[in-house]
């Protein structure tokens, strides 16, 4: 990855012959094949520019989307939440461009799995694109979700939903969590959590826990630290529980 | 894990002829050996508690702690921003209770690993415990911390932070972290994160970034959803940048 | 009003041979009587105390309740929003404990009034009380509330709703309103957020806004500051509208 | 005033053969001469519109200003803690656009008044225009404000700063406020927070709070509430004390 300033970045492939054209002038590419990083390249036009290794971060912020992702800030409260590690099996309906999807595959691998679901094709299609980029598609199976069936899986420790209507999916899941496995569902609106959570109540879940996190940008400057003026006031609600047997 | 309520909870092994005495009643430890995860139990007042595998969140919530803990919405913030995954390797400046420790080791392992440093014995011993607790000692290195001689590793993917005087092991993390590698602080005040942020950009760093995370739990009845009345105001700021060479 | 400290004050009034016991020890009420605002008094325990001229703030932090009041924080941006100022006629529905009254009275008078409505005679007469203490009665009517009846004012500038179905006296309210005059309702939760603003849509109200305030205490000590640790979550959404002809 | 939107409203005077022009098309403003007030217009272009009765808050919002003006989340906060009402006598030392003013003498009116200071005369005579339109230039005397003189005033009830440093000027504004008047400052960052405070504490003063007042949209729609995603980080924190003698 080519880092400017945390608005002007490039994720790109090293090749001979490469240029990058932006608009602080051209890059030539070939000259970082062998670079280390952290090392400074100089554009045509004479402003610095950093080589940096992509992190999952990296590659999740710059993936290709059709649908509204799941931002750090959420995924990353997930992964605390649920005790997200190495060795999970994950169940997700509703791969969208698969940013939860990669985030977590690069916290299971290498001994867990993703079970990942979706109705559109074209979404699918981005996922699998997003994870083959971010070398995490060894560690995913997509399907494509054909409700009337339910989902041919079983024995997951936890389960991800990201449907505008989570509550429809709770029976077809519950056959596919291990005993006091977790529940995840992502719910922008207040009705969707109202819903999901009465329900998952009635069905004798455990730990239902409804959250929101805010996230706020401080602008450090010496004697003129505060808080940033911009602020993205809501992504989403997140759902959480554990399944009960009996 | 024997489950109540969220707020009642009890972390216990099993064994044989153990009996855990609790405010409802006395349960049976040795029945349910050999129980399924997600299983019913009766305590003898008659109250139900449930049988549930624990994840690292429960075994960071319920840690043995003389410190202040990094809450879940933070370590999971930190894990998403910097892209914890697999494989990475982390030098950890301030222990604690090993509540960070545990997360990020449960993440990285098992091709990863954690240099963690304390200076307080103290808290090591506490902190090993928590660790072997959650099964996560194998994947972390615990070093007694002496600041004059700087910390004995390279090469690491991540460096983070948790002390009250951030700054004053800039110099000594520096040469530790690989180029482009990831420097986070824990600064539960504004003046920390200015300090922090302030040395970090005079030393070149990139991509300096300073966040705040709240969380709210939100009480989901039908007809009747609301915020929760109490929240918690503030755990800690956190301060990211990433090592630029030369 | 004797401030010890923002959590120890006590409103009281002066008076010949008055004794004032406290945990802080007794203090002599009658040496008060011709000290100036902001003098200091000594307990019998040798603590500093002061005397301080009570405020509307003070008087509604330290009035007597049996319901939940209406914090500073939300009808100060009452007063903001809808534009309070001396000469403004009030209809309010729900008295309560009168805080809102109270702080509402303090702004309209003397030129304006308030015709508050409570269903509940108990509430009303606290809410008198309330009133007669803060010097703010003269400027209230209290009525008791007869929903079948409707409200026998007319021409109002601003029309207050504290109740838990305000939906339900949207059409009396109308006839009330003078054209372009502000509504407003206190609702805690979302459902009822949803249900008064979807309801004042169909009715053709304009300029529907839907607001929530958090706030939260900074404490501010050198080389320290931060955000306190407890906050409180949630008091209340609050709608906004404003009436529109034909 | 105008209204078809909460974003498209125009302040205007009506008079004869007065026409608006807008991108909504022409308004003839001649016609709503004799209109009441949330009478429904149709532009040229066939959009409804509405005569609405200005507010303070519409003239505020409608100020015209060269500085950032205080918000009313911010000033109704700062009504309802320090207790403004009839009568106040306030003294504000930072005039700026002169929303806080307006806002502040719509409430202390008729029996109060308030004597703004500001060292910038283009700022003055922008905030007298934005009082002579709100009607509220009368309870308002302006002052140039000459920092070595202290301010001509005394046995004011509150004292307001709206400067870069606000404690500077803490001991000229001693002499000016009664005994137990309200100091209130207001801050944009934390480092003035910390000074002011830490400043007023030496001094003596009493019932020292910071706070910060967050205010968030809800998008209310059947079946789909939830947050607005766009939202305003942070204005200024608020810093309020209560003057001691002796």
């Amino acid at each position: 990855m080519l880092f400017h300033t945390a608005r002007k970045k490039w994720l790109t492939q090293a090749s001979v012959d490469k240029k990058l054209h932006t608009h602080l002038g051209v890059i030539d590419i070939s000259q970082i094949i062998g670079m280390e990083y952290g090392s400074e390249i100089k554009t045509t036009g004479g402003d610095k520019i950093y080589l940096v290794e992509p992190t999952i971060y990296d590659f999740i912020m710059k993936s290709k989307r059709k649908t509204q992702i799941v931002y750090p800030k959420d995924f990353g409260f997930i992964a605390a939440r649920v005790g997200l590690k190495n060795g999970c099996r994950i169940l997700e309906v509703g791969t969208g461009s698969g940013a939860l999807t990669t985030f977590a595959a690069s916290i299971v691998k290498p001994d867990g799995h993703i079970h990942t679901f979706d109705i559109n094709a074209e979404f699918m299609k981005i996922a699998k694109e997003n994870l083959e980029k971010a070398g995490m598609y060894p560690y995913v199976s997509m399907h494509e979700y054909d409700a009337s069936e339910g989902f041919p899986v079983e024995d997951m420790d936890v389960a991800i939903v990201d449907l505008g209507d989570p509550w429809t999916v709770i029976d077809q899941i519950h056959h596919c969590l291990k005993g006091s496995g977790s529940f995840v569902a992502i719910c922008p609106t207040v009705n969707q959590i109202e819903r999901t959570a009465t329900e998952l109540k009635q069905k004798g879940y455990l730990d239902i826990e409804c959250t929101e996190l805010m996230i706020r940008t401080m602008e450090a400057r010496e004697g003129m630290t505060r808080p940033a003026m911009r602020m993205i006031g809501h992504t989403t609600y997140l759902v959480f529980a554990r399944k009960c047997l009996g």
